[in-house]
């Protein structure tokens, strides 16, 4: 059963369908949430950086005792988040980020993106972190890292009335998430590179 | 009606007694874990900070859709986090921390700290992270800025049998943090005393 927002959209990323799991040749059949899962969970166990995936936020409004049972929660409600999905700390940087799939193949559609997400992933950037999105071509079996530096531009252009998506040959310019055994996704090493980047461009001016 | 673990530990900071609230010159009736969500909404809009509290983590099992309302998780049960309950970023630095309450006049019990709070905030700090504990003493109306690195051996104490609790006499060599109108508990103004002192003693070696 898949569960949803009171919006009706699906809080859980979209598990990838039979058809997907023969054309992907990178995720084997897994989503991107169990995929940065497993790579958290390495980056934990070696030491290389302490992120965690943040719980889905929940209006609890009853729950039962049963006698010598767990608490059951017997009704509740999904809440909107605030923030995006994980943050943590890698080498006394701040990370911040947000994972999304898009089935499509030629472009990505700014509405898998939220208001909220934008608005907390400004902030962080204001206070000195890095607030990125992994971006993942399921059907291209592509993984991109994309600093939401560089998102920012064109969710500015769709609220004015530009266009809604963002195409392929833009993330073709970006950082191409290496995928391996282990760590799955090794979106560190994509961090490191843009860090980088981002430092010898300050120094070339 | 009190949500609990499902250990029988309410997951939500102990709300004051009203006996309680009378002795309290500093929270006015509220719990920390309110005070914080206000200091924490104050820093958020004035820029000065980062930081939310996570969720707590729940096993969803059943979920309802009536006809045109809101989703109804009707089955779900409380899982063991394993985090601390807030994380953020300032000034580029990541901060993450843990809030707890005592009702004790004289020391802290350590039994209000988890195993997994501290396995997690050692990784934080080997991670360059400021991990630190707020440590309200209800009665005393005092709320006390403590590094993770002042805890931890007083922890590894307790394991090996010596004393369950810290005394207040510890304390009082720590931060106390001033409790004002807006924000209510500046603590960032307390992790700045921290940052600056370490800095200094640093540079005297």
């Amino acid at each position: 059963m898949t569960i949803r927002y009171p919006n009706g959209k699906p809080f859980i990323a979209t598990p990838t369908s039979s058809k997907q799991v023969k054309n992907s040749f990178s995720n084997r059949g897994q989503s991107l949430e169990d995929d940065l899962n497993e790579t958290n969970a390495f980056y934990l166990a070696h030491q290389q950086a302490v992120v965690h995936k943040k719980p889905v936020p929940i209006q609890i409004v009853n729950v039962e005792y049963p006698h010598r049972s767990a608490a059951v929660i017997r009704e509740a409600y999904f809440r909107t988040p605030s923030t995006t999905d994980y943050n943590g700390v890698w080498q006394g940087h701040y990370i911040d980020f947000e994972a999304k799939e898009t089935k499509n193949k030629t472009s990505f559609p700014l509405q898998n993106i939220h208001e909220h997400q934008m608005s907390h992933m400004a902030a962080v950037q204001n206070q000195g972190g890095c607030a990125f999105f992994i971006i993942r071509f399921t059907n291209l079996a592509r993984d991109y890292f994309v600093p939401y530096s560089a998102i920012a531009p064109w969710w500015a252009g769709m609220k004015k009335g530009e266009r809604k998506s963002i195409p392929l040959s833009f993330f073709e310019t970006q950082i191409c998430i290496s995928n391996k055994y282990a760590p799955r996704i090794d979106y560190l090493q994509a961090l490191r590179t843009f860090v980088n980047r981002t430092e010898s461009e300050e120094n070339n001016i």
